[in-house]
């Protein structure tokens, strides 16, 4: 009997549950007796909460739902496992409950930190020659995994974003050159730029485009900024500008601090981020007295699956299939990757990665050579890197005006 | 000769191109020789900044496109034109100009304001001899024109927020029953809570809805607000409120007045509302210690032209037509209209409303009787109202991922 359980962790996408049908399709086609889905994560599979993915998903339009409902199907968690050392009681309790469910095979999908959870239970087998075997899929909006050429949701969130940005440009160019207008976008992204740079997907011949991006992965200042906004004024009236929720001063202070209200710290020590945009909005209209409006896109960006790219979900489902492939071949602390074999036409190959090590709590930020700091913009390296990853629709199920999704509790069960 | 100039004016929406469209096809076929538009509205025709809109729209593709095209592609204004007493100058200068080009009929497409402009414009031809006509066609995301069962922009505006709450709702669900977690959603209206009613439509078998609806009709009162989240916390751990971002308190003050640097004032004496959220979201934080997160749907909202319902585009553009019709036969001082015949199966009239003066500076609450105020939500009747408003998808026309529009710079001349 082979039987595989698979977990959801961290910040949910448009398409983790597109990796989650992946994985069930390809678990139940290699022959996996039984798929299991843990609730909330490692969290929750501590806690024995299982479901069983054959309640809801024999059916194949439930299966097509699942891949068009954003955010976790299963829930998810931001739960540290700990170092092997320090937290023994807690690896004996999982490999107590794998064996009891007799589970043979155990996928995560999820961002860093799951991945070195991956790498934690695999080194855990290892050590104490348990037989279970994990594997890791890469998920995140932020793009700032190693390894991957780019992450499953990372291209919806883009695709979002372009558009999104589109229809603010439209909106915030209303009053033409009678009235000057600035829209400061605050777009997701803590460390890493990749979102906020996905702005600049919205121009073309239609479209001007936002005015200027100030990635975290450049230091900001405030003086400039305002100096650098005065430039634009005089060129046009309608403004729009994208920033990262993860702008950081020189000395290395997030922009959004000096607001103290709006900090928070999770439970891996994150710095919960937000106002970055309500600053600089203030900032303007008390330095410039131009009317300034802070848009958040908030969690529309990792939630809008109205807008996925089908490529994205695609390729979601595709490393989700390849998961469930290596978990049945029996491969161990291996992470599911995608190597761009070309860009014109763009091609991917799917692959394993051996030195998951090499992944975890690792983040990869956008390469400084692709940054036109002068003119706070993106170079077209990174247009051309990210253009193919929002292509195509994904074709929603509606039903009274509105896409349809598929829960836990709603389902066919 | 016959020439109409045409002009959008106040809050753009994501189906006011889509009037704009059904004016120039009515306007060309009804036989008007010329069809201008007024860029910035009355703004823009005070400095004679027309166009020619045979210049963009000969090409059908491109009025295609036009309807598809979120915000005033002629650009709009918020130019009050003031009483014909105090600003008897300005009259006779419109009068002017509108001699000087040889303009037959004017056409604008506005809310309140924008009707009061037509119902002035027309007064003084009367008292005046003057042989043009005005005609007044709707739009608002607000829908708080009266006279009209509901306004072309209205049903765009719930399709965006009832599909976008149904992922928010998916998305704030994430962490189950792990961890208490409320999103705050801040929804556009002044005054009048229609928008933010409409999050009622994102419930259905496949989602459990938003939790609770405070609607600017009924007087705020923190405390309350506080106890009855608390009352939700203890039936579910997952939460979401959508807020107007026009609350008020028993006294009439906006809730976001406590945010005094929030607080703007447009041209016409609105004050600029924003905060609410946060405001709401800070107090929850601080009473209850509950992860609480602001989302401000913000421009979002009325620019979502990706997610246009094709009830209300189609609406939009037959109220162009119409107003072009009308145009053509030289009524004046009418407004557009559209009157529910039946709502199973759902069925518009379209007509005009003779006495304008019913129609400017008047707002159109929600009915009492249609807010279930115990349970903070909203009535069945309600509901039933709004749900016919958002069905259907309008085709997009994409292209590199993202849907095209048409802009002024960028259009085929």
């Amino acid at each position: 009997m082979k039987k595989l359980v698979v977990g959801q962790s961290g910040g949910p996408t448009s398409v983790i549950n597109g990796t989650l049908a992946g994985v069930y399709y390809e678990a139940k086609k290699q022959g996996f007796d039984k798929v299991y889905g843990m609730l909330n994560g490692i969290e929750g599979f501590l806690e024995e909460r299982f479901v069983d993915l054959d309640d809801y998903f024999l059916d194949n339009n439930n299966l097509e739902l699942l891949k068009r409902t954003p955010s976790s199907f299963l829930g998810t968690c931001r739960f540290k496992l700990g170092s092997i050392e320090d937290h023994k009681d807690t690896y004996e309790k999982i490999f107590s409950i794998l064996d009891k469910h007799g589970i043979t095979s155990f996928i995560y999908i999820g961002g860093n930190d799951s991945m070195d959870t991956v790498q934690n239970l695999c080194d855990y087998a290892e050590l104490n020659n348990k037989r279970q075997n994990f594997i890791g899929v890469p998920k995140t909006i932020d793009n700032d995994l190693p390894i991957t050429d780019h992450c499953p949701g990372f291209g919806s969130a883009c695709k979002y974003i372009a558009t999104t940005m589109r229809e603010i440009i439209q909106d915030n160019n209303c009053y033409g050159n009678t009235k000057p207008t600035i829209a400061i976008v605050e777009i997701m992204g803590r460390h890493a730029g990749w979102l906020t740079a996905s702005s600049a997907l919205a121009k073309d011949e239609s479209c001007s485009g936002v005015d200027a991006i100030y990635l975290p992965e450049i230091p900001f200042d405030m003086d400039t900024f305002i100096e650098e906004t005065r430039q634009l004024l005089k060129r046009k009236s309608s403004i729009v500008i994208a920033v990262s929720e993860g702008l950081k001063t020189e000395d290395g202070q997030f922009v959004c601090e000096a607001n103290d209200n709006n900090l928070l710290i999770d439970s891996f020590g994150h710095k919960q981020l937000s106002g970055c945009a309500d600053i600089l909005s203030k900032k303007i209209k008390d330095e410039l007295d131009i009317k300034t409006r802070p848009i958040i896109l908030s969690t529309l960006q990792r939630a809008a699956a109205h807008l996925a790219s089908k490529t994205d979900l695609d390729e979601a489902y595709n490393c989700g299939k390849l998961g469930a492939k290596l978990a049945y071949k029996g491969e161990s602390g291996k992470m599911v990757y995608m190597e761009r074999v070309s860009n014109h036409p763009y091609k991917i190959k799917y692959d394993m990665f051996d030195d998951i090590h090499k992944i975890a709590n690792v983040e990869k930020m956008i390469p400084l050579e692709w940054i036109d700091v002068e003119n706070n913009y993106v170079k077209e390296e990174l247009i051309d890197y990210l253009r193919p990853l929002i292509q195509g629709e994904v074709k929603q199920i509606y039903k009274d005006g509105i896409p349809q999704h598929i829960t836990l509790d709603k389902g066919t069960k």
